[in-house]
């Protein structure tokens, strides 16, 4: 039996799950009986159903003596939901398929035990590399505490994102929006700067009708905004506060009064940090902690070129997401991001990840080099 | 009968001479007989036989009654060599199938017509696209009187050349140094100034091991090469001097004595332009019209970024080449292009023609935009 083309569909399925699962994984799940799918599913929402439960309510008796294949180890504990390495071994399956174990310390290991001892044949590793990267940001949580951290950033061919007075307007086009609404969307926080809130006074939410995604009106969630605001600048007129979803204000400073916002508008919380020398004094591996202990999976950095470089030169990004115009706007025109490198030495190398048009536009993905040179 | 297969063939058979037919265009010429070719040619350089000769002498008495294919308008004057027209009527060729027409006020259809008045089925315009961008320099200069100009720049992610001090190294890796050697080789004359030679001293000629390519030995040349240099500050310790080729020095003044070269490495000729109020001071179009009226095709812009600032502000540039480097070089290194522009009104907008990795670095190559804006 060809595992991979079962999994391949299982993984199709836990795709579904990117912008709504968070804080728990991306999973799905495939029952084949004698070659034929009879079961599929995937984990929808936090608190609802795993994978698993969906796919053998589908399957029902055929469930008996087939195979599983699950993106991720079945879990093995009384969370929200029973344990699914239970829901398999009552079901009767002979065989489950897993892609990679879970690295949630409750787990770890111990599901695909649990199936073993129960006399399930378990297959472990198919098509892990798939997998880990769906879940990239969950799994580096578990890993660290720390979650993955995408940064946006937006350029001309020339390396430039406004004038230098200030003049800006969008350099990228429609479809690059509308992707950068999708990388929004499967974050499960947002973090800006005080400068951006102040300057440009966005909302920072994600409007489903922007993402060109089909999902069900249910699963659509507004990732948290942190607003990295050190002297605590940002004040009750900014549109942040007007839009529906979750605030947290990171800042060195205790607030003497908090900020207001509408009626059911959506939480606002203080993060208090240490004060640090860098720019932007906030401590950001500390703020990173602080959201990973709170279930956040994966940021998307939205910001200034200040903040933007603080997190680039404190070494903190996991993967850099450039939009790129085909424009130019001229060797006076503001830098990309805030880096002010002075040697050769010091410059920060990168590493392709992935190249492509989106729209008018070029996306260019790269993860940090480590510590490879030409 | 397919025509496109084997004018597909023709055209592969003129790419061979993509580094080596200068002034004149590249031909391919097929020639097929009952489905079957059997005569094939490339024209390898000027003076010597162009391809329908060479596929005529291949085909022999094979050549009656059958279709060649010519990648470009057979030519009808006596040149250096007799009217290749003239050899397919000789050769009693039935049907002949062209890509283009020759813009060449001495061709521009004559071609066609010598073989149509010789009762020889023409069939024009199969595959023209492709026909004319592989000699895009010959019909640029054919239509206008100019050379077709490429820029090549290299950059970091961020749009960067150098540090603020000065301090540079190669950016970008080895196999994106091979293709610009690629560029150089295809090209019939280098621009570079000033600025250049007395900073970085380069050769600016074609290694030929260094390209990759094959070719024979006899075939290969050097580019002429053109220092923009309105003050004359070039002297003669410049390593350009040295190496084997053609100089040309652009320059707004005359020298009292002219620079000196090694014997038999080269003729070192002087061009004295206009002086025009924008940097250089040397009158790039002037120049540019200069190069067309000497045959030049293809120009290949390899400077500092003031330079290549002038050209592409003056909008001289036909086509932009970008190598863009997989790392950070921060917000104070030096600019991609000396580019001085104040209003979003100003940007240059360009248009994608092609991008693709070359080793570790993303090439990018543009055309202008003809006004069209998001």
């Amino acid at each position: 039996m060809n595992h991979e083309v079962y999994m391949a569909r299982a993984l199709q399925l836990a795709a579904r799950g990117i912008y709504s699962t968070s804080p728990n994984p991306r999973v799905g799940c495939v029952i084949v009986n004698n070659g034929e799918i009879v079961g599929e599913g995937w984990h929808q929402k936090a608190g609802e159903p795993h994978a698993e439960v969906h796919a053998l309510r589908m399957a029902g008796e055929r469930a008996r003596g087939a195979t599983a294949y699950v993106t991720l180890e079945p879990c093995s504990h009384y969370g929200r939901t029973p344990p699914c390495a239970l829901g398999l071994i009552n079901a009767g399956v002979a065989r489950v398929v897993g892609a990679c174990s879970d690295p949630n310390p409750q787990v770890a290991g111990k599901g695909f035990a649990m199936l073993r001892d129960a006399g399930i044949e378990v297959i472990e590793s198919c098509m892990s590399a798939q997998a880990e990267t769906i879940n990239s940001g969950f799994m580096k949580r578990m890993r660290t505490g720390l979650p993955l951290v995408r940064i946006k950033l937006a350029q001309s061919l020339d390396g430039r994102t406004a004038m230098a007075s200030g003049e800006s307007q969008w350099i990228t086009g429609a479809a690059a929006r509308s992707d950068v609404q999708r990388l929004r969307a499967r974050s499960c926080a947002i973090i800006t700067g005080a400068d951006s809130v102040l300057l440009d006074n966005p909302s920072m939410t994600v409007r489903p009708a922007e993402t060109g995604v089909e999902l069900e009106a249910r699963l659509w969630r507004q990732p948290l905004r942190v607003i990295v605001d050190g002297q605590l600048r940002v004040g009750n007129n900014a549109r942040l506060l007007q839009a529906e979803g979750d605030i947290l204000i990171a800042s060195t400073r205790q607030p003497g009064a908090p900020l207001l916002r509408p009626a059911n508008s959506g939480a606002l919380n203080y993060w208090l940090s240490p004060e640090v020398e860098q720019v932007p004094h906030v401590d950001l591996t500390a703020l990173l902690r602080h959201l990973g202990s709170i279930g956040i999976n994966e940021v998307l950095v939205e910001s200034g070129a200040r903040l933007a470089g603080a997190f680039i030169e404190q070494g903190l990004i996991d993967e850099l997401v450039v939009y790129t115009a085909p424009t130019m706007l001229g060797s006076d025109a503001r830098p990309l991001v805030q880096l002010p490198l002075t040697r050769m030495a010091e410059q920060l190398r990168w590493r392709w990840q992935d190249v492509r048009m989106v729209g008018d536009d070029l996306r260019l993905t790269l993860v940090p080099s480590c510590g490879d040179k030409h």
